[in-house]
């Protein structure tokens, strides 16, 4: 068995390219634990709720999707670095930064900090793929989706 | 910018060491999005029920090493492959497989699985770690914590 | 505006029936907030999972209901009377009391007790009711899940 | 056993104060469950949320309260009727509307609607205490939090 230590190497927060969006949230009990931070599993809900706002603003929004063209995204992997907790009542942003775009898959990386603060409470890497809603192969992004997300036609080298 | 795909790599199945525990849960409706699929992010919910009952069958329970010891574990970071969508009723399989106890962290592979099924809905290696209850600072794991999971003196190279 | 206090009258645990369903659940820190307690919204979760499992016992799964009648279960109101809070680690007993099965809905009381307490964490007082998936209009209980849960023929007063 | 249908009674939209409070939230994936509908326990999470935002916006911060006079807000009990099911990308507006203020509990009631929609997607009834932090015990409200949420001294019939 050689899952060596590093396995999962996260970028420097000054690797990253810029965000291409950002929104706020609010730490609210629900998100907290009885360890008094940010439970670990509600980053992945904050980082799918800005990639949902940022798709919205780019006017993908996920119904249209599904109803227009039968197609869901769904997130292939995930891996999240937790740096420092946030706490109840912690005002956050949360980003969403563009690794690359292809034809069936994008690649994000997000960062969730704390207002105010510079280190980033969560830096997560997604794997964002698209399916069919019936029957759940995997797709191509329609042309319409890709150009939204990369401001020119898809790359499918 | 050079994060290249397949930064993150996830073993086989076959690759990964036999299970230390198991567990079986069901998914209900709240586990469920309108998808119709498990939600992303109660995998991480379901990979820490399985590691919470692993560790109370080895006499570690979270609010004992709290009030005792003034610990806490922490998810240092994890990442999760996604590899085939579980559904509403479906019963699952998650369990925990050591791959390296240490002084003062533990990581671990884990895999969810639908009853029934060979190969896995979800598959994650996490890092855990202890920390101070007041503070937050990083700590030791307890010498009869450390002695618990690895069933000899920690390995402290 | 006349909305009295005592608006909402919960019953004596003496009071209600006896449950006709009873399961055990785990409180891990996905369930806990940070008062240390368990957050209210989530009782609403164990609620809903004693139900599905009450009624998978009498062999009403969901997905069975839905693909074959094409039904849902919805909850039309639930009101909840938290009287002792339950904490981290806390082992729970949720149960299924019935109150009134009609044509189209079913009234049951739920009681969440810490095991080995006498009092209770958590009473409630739920009504549900079944729906058509596509379209979401009210419809009768199928004949053969009436049957069930009441074990004769509905009553359709 | 005498638990006649409307025991739970909830008022007419029209029969309610107007709000004192309202926020806007959208509908993610994490909030809708296999239904394709927001799940039930998650307008207890909305109903939080706004209910955090307007005590914020009168100046008492959950973390404040708890740090200054070691004391939490809890709910004593909740009743909601789901009327109308709110689903993926809608955006809602949920309010909050004072039915009394008193020592030691104040009911509100509270209301989600999707935006431009007149009936609403659930109302809510809540009453909420504050108790110490450590050991749990009812307490009453301190003035300057009863004089925020009233805009006068308490009333303490």
């Amino acid at each position: 068995m050689t899952l060596a230590p590093g396995n999962v190497r996260f970028p420097a927060l000054a690797d990253l390219p810029p965000p291409v969006f950002e929104m706020r949230l609010r730490v609210y009990y629900e998100d907290t634990d009885a360890g008094g931070i940010v439970y670990y599993a509600n980053y992945l809900r904050y980082f799918e709720r800005a990639r949902t706002d940022w798709l919205r603003a780019l006017g993908v929004a996920h119904r249209d999707l599904a109803e227009r063209d039968g197609l869901l995204f769904v997130v292939r992997d995930v891996a999240v670095d937790y740096r420092r907790p946030a706490r109840l009542d912690d005002e956050l942003r949360v980003d969403v930064r563009m690794i690359e775009a292809r034809r069936a898959q994008v690649r994000l990386a997000q960062v969730a900090r704390v207002d105010g603060q510079s280190d980033c409470a969560a830096l997560a890497l997604v794997r964002i793929a698209v399916i069919e809603r019936a029957g759940g192969r995997p797709a191509a992004l329609p042309p319409w989706v890709a150009q939204r997300l990369t401001g020119k036609e898809t790359d499918d080298r």
